[in-house]
């Protein structure tokens, strides 16, 4: 079995930490300069660890192997939220290039191809997993010709160009190359900590539903107009967020998931009843039947309150990602490998969140394998995992892929 | 009695309107350009009408009568909300300038001293009464120092100089030298509209009390946090909001109201589960024993939701009105006025809305007349009143400002 350098794969973790670094975790946006200065060490990682290095036209960052064969793929994402964790994404960047260091150094697994894959924008500061769909081919130029920086309204393009990348060719999948694709990625949840599990084997991406709904009412003085007549918009929002937290417990699957992220009072003044209101509202279910159930007692709900009045209620599908299954054969490599590093100490289960891999199993086969996040933080510069769960994670991580890319041979 | 010219009256009304034009209404915040020529068109008028003009170093414009005595003051404000309508505020100071052509054209009221005022952002752009205030002695220099616009924060002493205001004087009063200040202003509700009622005569001004509720949780990812460890804030929010909307109506007066007028989620992002929400929220009612009600509700349903948890909920009051009572005296002369020229069609009622009324009325008696406004609309462009009101409005002020200023005489 290969063997991975717990050190060396920490150090590497720390040293791409320190681009952006932001109190303990880390600021390093899409395309920021702290950003292309990582993708750019990394490639040289990649090639100091024996692999082609290359950034390709959208920034995914690629170190291909030297052996021929069909390729596991490895990959996960450099850049981060805004103001967030060290680990997030780069944890699985570093975990590919350790198995494809450990792999190289040792003479029974030189010969299996793994290449490695930091996937752009992942986090969405511009798009919607930009990197990995661009490599599906799922990418026009013209979704690249209007994306902005969702923060400061930055044009995609002229990103690219800051990072010396305009007119680059974008690489695309060829699937018949690949046995497949793996990521590891932290928890970003306390399944696994709460729990006292060491390592989580995935056996799905959540899909995820989300929704605008607008109350139109009518906007008026907040003193002079009687209680009676009014066509309060936030009211009508209020009373209907209330149903949705009293009724779709009733109708929740065991790991089912809602969230109100963002609500909006127009014109939003103390002294005006608000006329018009907006909230977001979004379901994940691993069961595309539950993700059903939710839509149909949401859209029952906003019936419900349209028809009672006075203010008119909408919704709008904003948009919909089904349930991702990961390879049951990949579930097994990562299961045997987690049952031989930490018996006992592992589970299956589905991830939350969503990640580059539910993009690749569009193409070829994935799996996902999770280390615990303390405290379940994410997104958040407090974000952390025990140093020997990393270590562990990648040990077990590597066995997998061994098994994996044997079956490619 | 003195006899308005309801022709030129309209005419001032649908001048003062060109400046700022918006649709039907107008856009005039206080120190636009289209404000600061307003007030210099306003002055010029007073002028004509054989007053002495002067605009202070707050802004506030003044006609003061040549003849001596005890005068009576008469006024409102000249700048509007955005993009609001042409009678709100213009009405009363265009009444007040009516009024003192029309004492001067008889020579029975010609005598009777009356100074008319435009006070400065009664609408609140760079702060709260400014000019009325200062007219009473209540606006320190610091104050005026610190005020900003709050839509694109301006300095208030730079909005000043660039009027040409800078280093000016600003006038106070001198209570003794008056009989009492009347304003007359659209009603900006429907009670008025709704019973087919001309006049309304203000029997007090409703107290406010602002108040900001924070809830305070922990902001987590939206697919990976699970409902039940959640410490969601906007949830706490939205069921606090409906506990109110369930509670007030069982402990409100008749003509209580109260408003969620803003409600923020932090971060506000559709896959995070807000670790922070704030609304705004407010009460007004005629009494202060209503207003003490609605706050001990408020804060038992506060307590009780802090209590239950998961996150902490506190209540903060930003700031207090107490409800002002209009002088009986000159309620008492409206309503001789009113049932003269509108018999049985008007009505004694509250101002659910704040006026420099109440602010003049910490010195000197004061009394308001409403006319209505066309469907209750207020602080929207589309705010009408029908010319038949205005004209009948002025003349019952001119008749009720005879009697009150024969007082002082």
């Amino acid at each position: 079995m290969p063997r991975i350098n717990g050190e060396r794969l920490l150090a590497d973790l720390r040293r791409l930490a320190k681009f952006g670094a932001y109190k303990s975790g880390v600021h390093r946006p899409t395309f920021s300069p702290q950003d292309v200065e990582a993708r750019r060490w990394l490639a040289g990682r990649f090639t100091e660890a024996s692999l082609e290095a290359s950034i390709d036209g959208i920034g995914n960052v690629f170190g291909r192997p030297r052996a021929s064969g069909r390729k596991l793929l490895i990959g996960s994402h450099s850049e981060s939220q805004n103001h967030a964790g060290w680990l997030d994404g780069a944890l699985g960047v570093i975990y590919g290039l350790e198995v494809a260091r450990a792999f190289r150094e040792d003479s029974r697994t030189a010969g299996l191809p793994v290449e490695v894959a930091s996937w752009t924008d992942e986090e969405g500061h511009f798009g919607f997993f930009l990197g990995s769909r661009s490599f599906i081919g799922d990418v026009t130029d013209e979704e690249i010709d209007q994306a902005r920086d969702q923060n400061d309204g930055t044009p995609l393009r002229k990103a690219l160009a800051s990072a010396g990348l305009a007119g680059r060719k974008r690489e695309t999948i060829a699937p018949a190359d690949y046995v497949g694709y793996l990521e590891a990625h932290i928890e970003q949840g306390d399944v696994l900590d709460t729990a006292g599990l060491r390592l989580g084997v995935v056996t799905g991406i959540v899909g995820i539903r989300q929704y605008r709904i607008v109350f139109t009412g009518e906007a008026n003085h907040a003193g002079t107009t009687r209680m009676g007549r009014r066509k309060d918009a936030g009211l009508a929002l209020v009373k209907l967020a209330a149903a949705i937290a009293d009724r779709f417990p009733l109708v929740s699957g065991p790991g089912s998931v809602w969230t109100t992220g963002a609500i909006r009072l127009e014109p939003g003044q103390p002294s005006i009843v608000p006329g018009r209101a907006e909230m977001m509202f979004q379901v994940r279910d691993i069961e595309a039947e539950q993700l059903q159930r939710f839509e149909d007692t949401l859209a029952a709900l906003v019936a419900e309150a349209s028809s009672a009045g006075p203010c008119a209620v909408a919704m709008e599908t904003l948009w919909t990602v089904n349930p991702v299954p990961m390879s049951e054969a990949f579930q097994g490599a990562l299961s045997r490998a987690a049952e031989k590093h930490a018996p006992g100490a592992f589970i299956s289960m589905p991830s939350g969140a969503g990640h580059d891999a539910q993009i690749l199993a569009r193409k070829i086969p994935a799996g996902m394998l999770f280390v615990p996040s303390i405290n379940g933080v994410s997104h958040h510069w407090s974000e952390d995992t025990a140093e020997a769960d990393i270590a562990l994670g990648c040990q077990t991580f590597a066995d997998a892929a061994e098994e994996i890319a044997r079956q490619g041979a």
